[in-house]
């Protein structure tokens, strides 16, 4: 009998058991010790081999010891002086991470999420084709264009609205039925851009889309980026870990030829989160003339060591968490040849799981996983063979949130769904985690046909 | 014989020390417990008793606590269904904090620091002003001016420059001796901005400057802001927790006739980085209308349970760090009174700090503290009784570096020192830790002393 992956409470039930409001006197240590075993109680097991709701899952131990260092000796990554062997330890992951992506130099940061480190990329390119921006706002410059595939990551509109650039000039590119973005539509939209009088200063590739795990062909788009003197940024998130798989890693060729990434070890890697970094090719310091502001409290000019060290100007915090021990010490754990099998054997588990799932009758692929996310329709038996009756899509679409309430309140396991461009309620199933065996894939199955089968 | 504070190495040195570079394969545990053991040493002992150099230190036990169990179960504040207790917690803890700033409804959120936290504010004033720059950008609008003051803290330059209004749009509002903004000067940058065509929509007060620790006129302040319809913040991220003390809350009064603020409870009540909230007072659920981009896979709108408590959505961020168990926890340990009793604490070491400093010869302080910052110049012997010989200044300038370089090469204590608006450099000595006694200070001053005294 496994743990559960959670033990489902409604909110209003769960708000009385927890006892959460907070009053002008301390408790005893022993109500403080059940408060803490409550919490774990109830909070839903990411690390559970039974969790694929989201894009991360599972625990790696030594991750979690540089979490708990991190955490004991509080320090705030801006100056060598607060924080000497976490400035020198992010400049060698970043260096590391960098020349796997294809780059001998450059710059990068590590930010709070790849949202952030998406909103950098568009930042720091606005910076680069117009400077003045920082200084005197956008009203000095033509409207600016945005190019991102239809199923790229929200965190795009996010962030030209966030940036002031506005989410209605972020032009969507159209897709193959995989999800990866079609080429000859970026050109497109490019030209159909300009002839509105926007000046296209951005096009967003993205390696491993959030649902279908689609992969952009960067070679065409970095060919269309470079013909038109736009600022190349890959959103590899979700997709990026591939790079340590020989295997695999021809999923991302062309990303050397970007500006930017994005990549999340806090996903694939599990070095938990958060764990996100933006990097660039650039060297000419266009990060830290992008986002500097000069505080002299923080940035003395006159210290006595070499003053290109206090990075934190480069950052848009001021205080900023270190995120760069947890991978670090995973990667001198287990070395890049760990990291390689993680994978590989995420990829690996990904096909046997398809090739089982194709075996049973009621499942149907989106389409064909290219990396592990997949995604599938259950259809229920009171729905096979009923495709062409004029209330079937309806009728899908709501099995998908019911299968879902009943595993939620029965603990058994967890996995998103989503309707997609059309398509309506289907699950995606995210396989990552290097704990997981088979047995714990046939229980998804067999789990999602036991929850399903009277629908 | 205390620890040291750090045990300082150049970088050259210290990189060859911590063996940093990533290889192929993995070590030994003994290796790895080595690697911990050396990070632990050679990085900087924020929680030690002589640690001054930031506006954060010491050590609360129940917080770590809260922070390693955040770390232990991984998941991301966004949805109730991957973080049921901290959805719910979070709430509880905004309302609580909301309350204590006298706003018995609104909104909120917890953010990677301040200087987020104060872009939230300024893009959630943007939208409340002018809606449509979240679609159409800012070239539909007209140029957009920002109000705060000049010892201010350097996240609202950035924060203009990254929202895409401009640093040169930030108008620098006159300070008093203290670092107090002036009203008048507020009231005349207004009518200034507006007599150029540009449209006032953000003032941000400080309620405790990085620097000084000053705290503006808030009710003043409020005001105007008022008279001329324009959205006020209040960036409390270092002085809102005098909110906890009876004695010491008025430095914060009129706080709560802004629109929002800032606040970060890993400052003064030692929650542990980050822990940094963005309050408002607004009840149209603004938050979530500025920010929102409906991600279909994350905020699907057919599930069981109530949806609204999906608050993913308000943020800008999609993956979400936890921030709000470690204060949480902390505060049902030691109650609202606990943590009253650490502000006045710090309030009175303060005092007892600048008394002893008062009495020495050769200590001078900038400005009268009104808060737990202490600006101070020490005039080592073979400059007292010279101010007015022409060198003066420049001689004095060069002390603080020098006194900071050697007590950081010594290991006994740190503390910052900086220039401001004309005046050279002088310590900014910061008391906040309730685990400090008095020989703690009398050591600073003695140590002062002791590296300076041949200068």
């Amino acid at each position: 009998m496994h743990l559960q992956v959670c033990e489902w409470k409604d909110p209003e039930e769960l708000r009385v058991l927890m006892d959460l409001e907070l009053g002008d006197h301390g408790e005893s240590h022993q109500q403080l010790l059940q408060r803490v075993r409550d919490i774990a109680r109830y909070s839903v097991k990411t690390n559970h081999p039974r969790f694929f709701n989201q894009l991360f899952a599972g625990v790696d131990y030594h991750s979690l010891t540089g979490r708990f260092l991190t955490e004991a000796l509080n320090t705030s990554q801006y100056t060598y002086e607060v924080a000497p062997v976490f400035v020198l330890m992010e400049d060698v992951v970043l260096r590391k991470l960098r020349s796997l992506v294809g780059w001998s130099e450059g710059d990068g940061i590590f930010c709070p999420g790849g949202s952030v480190s998406n909103m950098y990329a568009m930042n720091v390119a606005r910076y680069w084709a117009f400077p003045q921006v920082k200084t005197q706002g956008l009203w000095t410059v033509p409207r600016l264009a945005v190019f991102t595939s239809q199923e790229s990551h929200y965190s795009m509109k996010k962030s030209a609205a966030f940036l002031g650039i506005g989410t209605e000039n972020v032009y969507h590119v159209k897709v193959d039925e995989s999800g990866r973005m079609i080429p000859e539509d970026l050109e497109a939209k490019i030209v159909h851009a300009k002839s509105q009088g926007a000046v296209p200063f951005f096009v967003n590739a993205t390696a491993g889309t959030t649902v279908q795990g689609a992969f952009d062909p960067l070679d065409r788009i970095a060919d269309i980026s470079e013909r038109n003197g736009i600022w190349m940024h890959v959103d590899a998130a979700w997709g990026g870990s591939v790079v340590f798989s020989k295997k695999h890693k021809h999923l991302i060729a062309g990303m050397e030829r970007a500006n930017s990434c994005t990549w999340n070890p806090h996903k694939m890697l599990m070095a938990g989160l958060q764990c996100s970094v933006f990097l660039m090719r650039d060297t000419t310091n266009l990060l830290m003339h992008c986002h500097c502001a000069n505080a002299t409290y923080l940035f003395q000019q006159d210290k006595f060591y070499d003053m290109s060290l206090d990075t934190g100007d480069k950052s848009i915090q001021c205080g900023r968490k270190v995120d760069c021990l947890k991978l670090w010490l995973m990667w001198k754990a287990i070395g890049a040849q760990g990291l390689a099998n993680r994978v590989d054997i995420a990829f690996a588990s990904t096909r046997y799981f398809v090739e089982e799932l194709k075996k049973r009758e009621g499942f149907q692929v989106v389409s064909e996983p290219q990396f592990v996310n997949v995604c599938f329709w259950f259809i229920p038996p009171s729905l096979r063979g009923k495709e062409n009756s004029p209330d079937y899509q309806e009728k899908l679409a709501k099995v998908a949130p019911v299968i879902k309430e009943r595993m939620v309140k029965k603990g058994s396991m967890m996995v998103g769904y989503q309707p997609l461009d059309g398509r309506v309620n289907f699950f995606r199933m995210v396989i990552l985690s290097p704990q997981l065996n088979h047995s714990d894939l046939d229980f998804f199955l067999d789990e999602v046909e036991r929850l399903g089968n009277d629908l």
